[in-house]
C-alpha cells in the first residue's frame, strides 16, 4: 500500500515522478471509452519501465493454452485483447536532443487524471544542458461522444531561448504483448500510407482476423514548419521540424480514428478511420472536446457519489464510477466488462461472473435499462456456445463459461473450468436481479426463458439422486471460495441451482398467463416437457444442504466441520495473504475462505433469512474469510450493514474503496480491478444506504459511517432519477427526474414527487460487535 | 492392440517392416545395460517417422516448468534425461546412392530383438535400380559387462555383382528433445576431433553442465579402403569408400565409448572415451561379445521363467524381466527406474513410487542384495532434499517427492505434487519389504532409521487432530487412485501413515536392543524426544478410518458412499478408457477407480485381514476400478489370487503381460511401460505362486493357470537360488544354490536342501466367481 496521488475530489494527481512507480502511474492513468482504452503511457519516447497498452474492445487474439498436463475439455487457447497500435505516439527533440523523461533531466511534472471531464494532462519542464527550459503539456482524451476518436494535444514552450523542435506523430504496428504463452505476435500487416499530415496503418489480428485501422491527422498553430514523411515496417510518422522563439507556445494536436472489423466490412474499414479521423480534425479540438465533456456532465449527472468529511474516499468513489463508465458504456451487446478493463494485459479482458455478480447492480442503477440489458442479451447470445460447453463435460443444457470473449471457455484449470460450476446461476439470478429493478419483465418472455432453461437443464443433469438418502447432490464443484476445490455439495451451489430451478419454473408460469404466444414458442422450441418441470420440482424439493448443526448454520460444503476450527486471528499477521505465503495444499485444508461463499448465497436471497440467522452466518464466516479476492470485502460489507455491524461494514468497505488508488495488494501495476470497483458502489448504495427491491418496492434503510459527514448519491430507477442524502441525522430523497414514486425507508411506506425533498430522521441500526 | 511381432520364446521379431509402426518396434526394440539406453533406431539414414533415443542414466536436463497458472510451491523444472549424442549411426551409400529405408526398395527385412544374449539384429536386402541386391546385417549391444561401452557390427554383402560401397560411421551431437517445453536445445557443445578411424564428441548439458564424451573407433575386415574426415558443427565421421565383389562380406565393426562427468572429473571425461573405446577396439568384437552375453547367462540363471504351453506368455514375461534388467543394474545407488526406462522421452527418465511399490520385490528376489539395498539408499541420500520439500510445504519432516532424478520435486500439478502425499510411505515400506526378504535388519540402523524417522515426522505433522471427535483425520490428500483429487482421509494414506509410525517405533526398539551405539546417535543426530515418539503413538491409537459400514469394509475416503453406487458394467465399452472419453470433472465425481487404493493398501498389509474381509473388500471395489494405471492389474491379481479368483487373477495379469509387446494401451510409441514389468513379474510370483515371506520365513502357496501347462521360476532368497516349478498337478522345488533352508508350502513346513527336489501335490484353491 502506498499512498502516491494527491487527494482531490475530482481528479487524480501525481506529482514528482517515481519511475519505479510508473506501472501503477499508468494504470490509475488509464483512459477508456468502453470501443477502446489506453493506458497513461507517455506520448514521447520513454526507456524506462513502462506496459505499453492500448485496447480494442472485442478484439482479441486466441492464445495457446499453456498448461502442465493436458485433461480432456481444456480450451485450445485463452483469448487476449492484446495489445493495438499505438497511437498516442509523438516524438520530441529540441535543438536535436531525443527527449527520453528516462535521461533527460526535468522538472515540475504533473499527471494528472481529471475525472470530471474524461482526460488526461501531463506537464514538465525540460532542463537542457544548454540551459534552455522547456515546458511540455498533453492532454489527451478518449472520445466520450464518438467512441472510435481520440484526441491528443501536445504543447511545448521554451520559457527563455530560442529552440528547434522535432516532433514526430506516428502510429506504431509493432506492439506485443508481455503476456503471451508461446512470445507470439498477435498481429499481421496489412497496409500502410503517410502523407503530409495523416496517415494510417491497418492490421489483422492472427487466426481470428480482426481488421483495425488506425489513421492520424495532425494540425500546428503555425504555418512554417518542415515535415517529412517517414514510414518502416508497420509504422508511420512525420517528422515536422519547426523553430519556437522564446515563450512562444506551439501547439500539436493530433486526431485518431481507430475502426475495426467488428463494425464494418473488411473492404471499408480503412476508409472509415481515414474519412472519420479527417472529420474529427476538421470538427477541430475544441469541438470534440466540448462534446466529449457533456457526455460525461450526464454521466456524472445520472451516478455521482457525494462523500462529505472524507476527501479520500470522495475522491476513490468517483475514481471507481469513473474507470466503470470508461470501461463499459452498454451500447453493445458483444461487450462486456473485463476484470481489468482497458487498462493492463492480466484476464486478457475477458468476462467473468464478476459481471453478473458484482457488475449489473452499478448499471442497473446509474444507466438506461438498455445499458443492463446489452450485459444480459451478452449472455443470451452466447447460449449455443454455452450449450456446446455443456455438452464437453458430457452434460445436458448450457454451462457458461468461467472466462470469455465470444461465448466458448477460455479457462484451464481443471478445479475451475469443469468445476466452478456455480457461474451459471449468477447468469440466472442476473436475468432476475434486472427484471427485479426495471420491472421489464417481457425480458423474460422474450429472451430470459432460453437462457433458464438451459442452466435449469444443465443443473438437472449434474445433480446426483441418492437413493439411500432420497435426496440429490451436487458432488465435485468449486464453490465462490476458490480456497477449496473439488468439494461435495457446496451449499452456494446447491442453493443457486435449486433457486434456478424455481425461477425458471415461475418463468413459466408468469410466461404462459402473461404472454401464451412465446410461451408456446419457446415450449416448443426447446421441446420443453411436463416431466422435465416435475424433475426439476423433484430437485428443488430434495435437495439436500449440508449444516453445521452445532452453529445452527449453512455449512460451506460437506467435511467442512472436519477443518481445524481457527479463525484469522490464530494466524500470524506475516502469513497474510495466504495466497503469497501458503502452498496450495495448505491453503485447501485450512478453513480459511477466499471470498463470499456461503454469505454469497446470503447476500442474493437476503429476505429468506432472518437477521439472527444471517447473524450466526456472519459471525461464523467472516471471522475465517481472508477477502484475497477484491470481490469479497463488498458482499460482507452489505451483510454486515443488514445486521447492524456498522464499524465491520465500514472496515470492510475501506478493504475495497482505495484499492488502486493506494495500490493496496501492490498489483495495480497488472491494470485496475475495474470489476471490483462496482463492489465498492454496492457497499455503500446497498450496504450503508441499504437500497434494496422488494416486493417489487424501492427500499431505503440507510446509516452514515461515523467517519463521515454525509453521503449522497444518484440511482435511476423505473425511469426516475433520486438523489438520497444522508447527513445532519437525516435521510433526504428528492426525485430529481421521473414520476412520483412509492418507496420505503426503513420499511416505511413513503411517496417521492418532484420538488418535494422528503426528509426522516436517520435511525440508530448499531449492535454491539 | 496389435499382435504385430512374431512370437519366439527368447526373441522379439519384427517381419514385414511397417513405416507407421516404427516408433513402437523402436520401443521395443530398445537396448539398455543400466548406465545407457538406446531406441530400436536404424543405424542408416531414415528419414521416415522416428524417435531417435539415446540416453545416458543419470544425466539430465531441468527443462522449465510448464503451468497454467503458478501456484506457491510448484518447482521450476522437470528434469529430463535428454537425448545424447547419436553414436549408432552409419551413413550407407551404394554406388553413390544414399540407403534410405524410407524411400529405397528393400526386401527380406527383419528387425530381432535377442533377449537370451541382449543384441538387436536387423536384416534386410536393398533391391537398387541396377537390379543389384545387396544384404544388409546390422548387429549391436550395449555391453553389460563394460557399461560405457557399445558395439555396432555392420555388415554389407552384394547378391549378385560389384558394387562401390560408401559407410560413414558418426557421431552426432546435434540431437533434441521432442519433448522440450520451450524448445530448447538442452547442449552445449565443448570439443570434437576426427582422425581416421577414431574420433569423439564432447558435449555438456546446458545448465547442469554434465561433461559426456563419446568417442568412437572402427574397423572394417578390408584393407584396400580411401577413408576421409568429415566434420561439421557438433558432428564428426569417416567417410569410408571401399569395393566389394559379389558375394564379398564387408563388416565395419563400430565401437563406442561414453563417458560421463557423473565418474569422472570434468577435464578426463574425454580422455576416458577415447582410452576406452581404443581399449574396446583392441579386445575385439568377439571377446566383448563373449563377456556381454556370459554377463546376461548370469542373470537369466537368476531369474528365468518358464511358462509351458503358451508360447506368447513365455516370450512375455522374458521380454519384462530382460527389459527390467536392461533399465536398472544395482550398482549404483545414484541411479533409479524410470517409467519408461531408456525407451523413450515420456516422464523424462525420472523416478516415481513405482520403484518401492512394484519394482522393488522383483529386484530382491532376483539379484543379491545390494541391488535393492541400492534402490533404497537412492531415497536415504536424498533425504535432506525431501525434508527441504516438506519445508516447502510449511511441514514438518521428510516429503520424498513424487517424481524426482536428483532429490527434488518435478511434477507440477497441485493435487499430485502436494497432495499425493502416500507416496511417502512406499518409501517406508521399501525398508521393511528389504528387511523382511533379506533379513538385513542392520540396514535399519545403519540408514533406515533416519529415513523412517523423517517421514514419521511428516505424518505427524500433516494429520490433523480434531478436538470433537478426537481422532486424527489426514485431510486434502490424493490417493493412489488419481481418479479422487483432494479428498479427506482417503483410507490408504491414513494406513501408511499409521503404518509408518508403527514401524519407526519398533525399529528404534529393535535399534535400541541390538544396536545401541547407532541408536543413541541417530537419537542425537535426530534430536528425538519420548514426547515425540508418544505422539507417534498417540496418532497411531487415534487415526480415523472412514467405512463403507452396509459392506463391512475400509470406504476409499470420506464421502465414496455419497457417490453413484455403479460399477464398470453400467458404463458402455465405448466410454473406456475414461481418460479418453471422460472430462476430467466427470471422472472425479464418478466412483471409477484407476488403479488399486485400498486393495492397495490389503496387498501391503495382506497378513492383517482376513480372507473373508480382503474377499469383500475385493468384490466391492475390483468392478469399480478401471485399471487405467498399467500398474493396477497386477494388485488385484495378487489379491484374486489370495482369495482364490484364480480365472480373474489370471485375467488381470494377461492385462499387463504384452502390455508393450501388443501395444495394448496404444502408447507404446513413447515408450515401454518398464515399471508395470515388475508387477506381471509380481502377478506370477506373488500372484500364482503365492510367494510371501511370514513370520520370517519364505511361503508358497501356488495354482496353475488354466491356460498353462505349467510354470517354473528362479527366485534368489537370503543367500540361495530356489527354482519353482508348477507342472502336472504338481509344486517341485528345488535348491540351486546355497544352504538348506526351511520354508512353507500351502502353511506347511518343508525343508530344501541341494540334490533333493520337494514334490507337493498342488491345492485346488478355486471359489467360485
Amino acid at each position: 500500500m502506498r499512498k502516491y496521488f494527491e487527494v482531490d475530489p475530482w481528479k487524480i494527481i501525481e506529482e514528482n515522478f517515481d519511475p519505479a512507480y510508473n506501472r501503477v502511474a499508468e494504470s490509475v492513468m488509464s483512459l477508456g471509452n468502453g470501443q477502446m482504452g489506453i493506458r497513461g503511457n507517455f506520448a514521447e519516447k520513454y526507456t524506462g519501465d513502462s506496459l505499453a497498452g492500448t485496447y480494442l474492445a472485442g478484439v482479441y487474439y486466441p492464445d495457446k493454452t499453456v498448461v502442465g498436463w493436458w485433461k480432456i475439455g481444456y480450451p485450445e487457447y485463452f483469448a487476449k485483447v492484446p495489445n493495438a497500435t499505438n497511437f498516442i505516439g509523438i516524438d520530441l527533440s529540441i535543438d536535436e536532443e531525443r527527449i527520453d523523461l528516462a535521461k533527460v533531466d526535468f522538472s515540475d511534472f504533473s499527471r494528472e487524471l481529471n475525472m470530471k471531464e474524461g482526460y488526461l494532462e501531463r506537464n514538465f519542464t525540460v532542463n537542457l544542458a544548454t540551459d534552455k527550459h522547456v515546458q511540455i503539456t498533453e492532454k489527451r482524451f478518449l472520445s466520450k461522444s464518438e467512441n472510435e476518436i481520440a484526441v491528443i494535444r501536445y504543447s511545448v514552450k521554451s520559457l527563455d531561448q530560442n529552440i528547434m523542435l522535432t516532433l514526430t506523430p506516428y502510429l506504431d504496428g509493432n506492439v506485443r504483448n508481455e503476456d503471451a504463452n508461446y512470445n507470439d505476435y498477435f498481429w499481421n500487416p496489412l497496409t500502410q500510407e503517410i502523407k503530409e499530415e495523416a496517415g494510417f496503418l491497418t492490421m489483422e489480428t492472427r487466426k481470428t482476423n480482426f481488421r483495425v485501422a488506425t489513421a492520424m491527422n495532425w494540425q500546428l498553430n503555425k504555418a512554417n514548419y518542415e515535415v517529412h514523411r517517414l514510414e518502416e515496417d508497420n509504422w508511420v510518422g512525420n517528422k515536422i521540424t519547426v523553430k519556437a522563439t522564446a515563450n512562444e507556445e506551439l501547439i500539436l494536436d493530433k486526431y485518431i480514428a481507430v475502426t475495426t472489423s467488428r463494425d464494418y466490412k473488411k473492404e471499408i474499414v480503412t476508409k472509415k478511420a481515414v474519412s472519420k479521423v479527417s472529420a474529427a480534425a476538421k470538427k477541430g479540438y475544441q469541438q470534440l472536446f466540448r462534446e466529449h465533456t457533456n457526455a460525461w456532465q450526464k454521466i456524472w449527472q445520472d451516478s455521482d457519489i457525494i462523500i462529505e468529511g472524507d476527501p479520500a474516499a470522495q475522491q476513490a468513489i468517483r475514481f471507481n464510477i469513473f474507470q466503470l463508465n470508461q470501461t463499459y458504456t452498454g451500447e453493445d451487446p458483444r461487450l462486456n466488462i473485463g476484470p481489468k478493463g482497458f487498462t493492463g494485459e492480466k484476464y486478457g479482458g475477458l468476462t467473468y461472473w464478476d459481471t453478473e455478480a458484482y457488475c449489473l447492480p452499478f448499471y442497473l442503477a446509474t444507466h438506461n435499462n438498455q445499458v443492463s440489458k446489452n450485459l444480459l442479451l451478452y449472455r443470451y447470445r452466447h447460449l449455443e456456445k454455452a450449450k456446446e460447453n455443456a455438452g464437453k463435460l458430457g452434460l445436458a443444457g448450457a454451462l457458461y463459461p468461467m472466462v470469455t470473449i465470444n461465448g466458448e471457455e477460455c479457462h484451464n484449470e481443471w478445479e475451475i473450468t469443469f468445476e466452478e460450476i456455480h457461474r451459471n446461476g449468477a447468469i440466472a439470478y442476473a436475468i432476475f436481479d434486472y427484471v427485479r429493478y426495471t420491472d421489464d419483465k417481457s425480458y423474460l418472455a422474450d429472451y430470459g426463458l432460453p437462457v433458464l432453461t438451459e442452466i435449469s437443464r444443465f443443473w438437472a443433469d449434474r445433480v446426483q439422486y441418492n437413493k439411500q438418502k432420497n435426496n440429490y447432490m451436487i458432488l465435485g464443484v468449486t464453490g465462490p471460495n476458490e480456497y477449496e476445490n473439488n468439494i461435495n455439495n457446496n451449499w452456494y451451489t446447491n442453493k443457486i441451482a435449486v433457486w434456478t430451478l424455481n425461477y425458471t419454473l415461475q418463468a413459466y408460469q408468469y410466461a404462459k398467463i402473461n404472454h401464451p404466444d412465446k410461451y408456446e414458442m419457446w415450449q416448443q422450441k426447446l421441446n420443453l416437457s411436463e416431466t422435465e418441470l416435475k424433475k426439476w420440482q423433484d430437485i428443488s424439493k430434495k435437495m439436500y444442504y449440508p449444516r453445521l448443526e452445532e452453529y445452527d448454520i449453512y455449512a460451506q460444503q460437506d467435511g467442512y466441520q472436519d477443518k481445524e476450527q481457527i479463525t484469522k486471528k490464530d494466524i500470524a499477521e506475516s502469513e497474510l495473504p495466504l495466497n503469497q505465503n501458503w502452498s496450495w495444499d495448505k491453503i485447501l485444508r485450512s478453513p480459511f475462505i477466499k471470498q463470499a461463499d456461503v454469505l454469497q448465497g446470503i447476500y442474493f436471497f437476503l429476505d429468506e433469512f432472518t437477521r439472527e440467522s444471517i447473524k450466526k452466518h456472519f459471525d461464523y464466516y467472516e471471522p475465517r474469510t481472508v477477502h484475497e479476492s477484491s470481490l469479497s470485502p463488498c458482499v460482507y460489507a452489505i451483510i454486515a450493514a443488514e445486521i447492524g455491524y456498522l464499524k465491520k461494514a465500514y472496515q470492510l468497505y475501506l478493504r475495497t474503496a482505495r484499492l488502486d488508488l493506494d495500490n493496496y495488494n501492490e498489483d495495480t501495476d497488472d491494470g485496475l480491478h475495474i470489476t471490483s470497483m462496482a463492489g465498492t458502489w454496492l457497499a455503500i448504495v446497498k450496504g450503508f444506504a441499504r437500497m434494496k427491491v422488494k416486493n417489487n418496492q424501492l427500499n431505503f434503510s440507510p446509516f452514515l459511517p461515523e467517519a463521515w459527514d454525509g453521503y449522497s448519491f444518484k440511482i435511476l430507477f423505473r425511469k426516475r432519477r433520486l438523489k438520497i442524502t444522508i447527513k445532519n441525522d437525516t435521510i433526504l430523497i428528492e426525485l430529481e427526474d421521473g414520476q412520483p414514486l412509492k418507496l420505503k425507508i426503513y420499511e416505511q411506506e413513503a411517496e417521492v414527487i418532484q420538488g418535494k425533498v422528503i426528509s426522516i430522521p436517520l435511525k440508530d441500526q448499531r449492535v454491539c460487535q
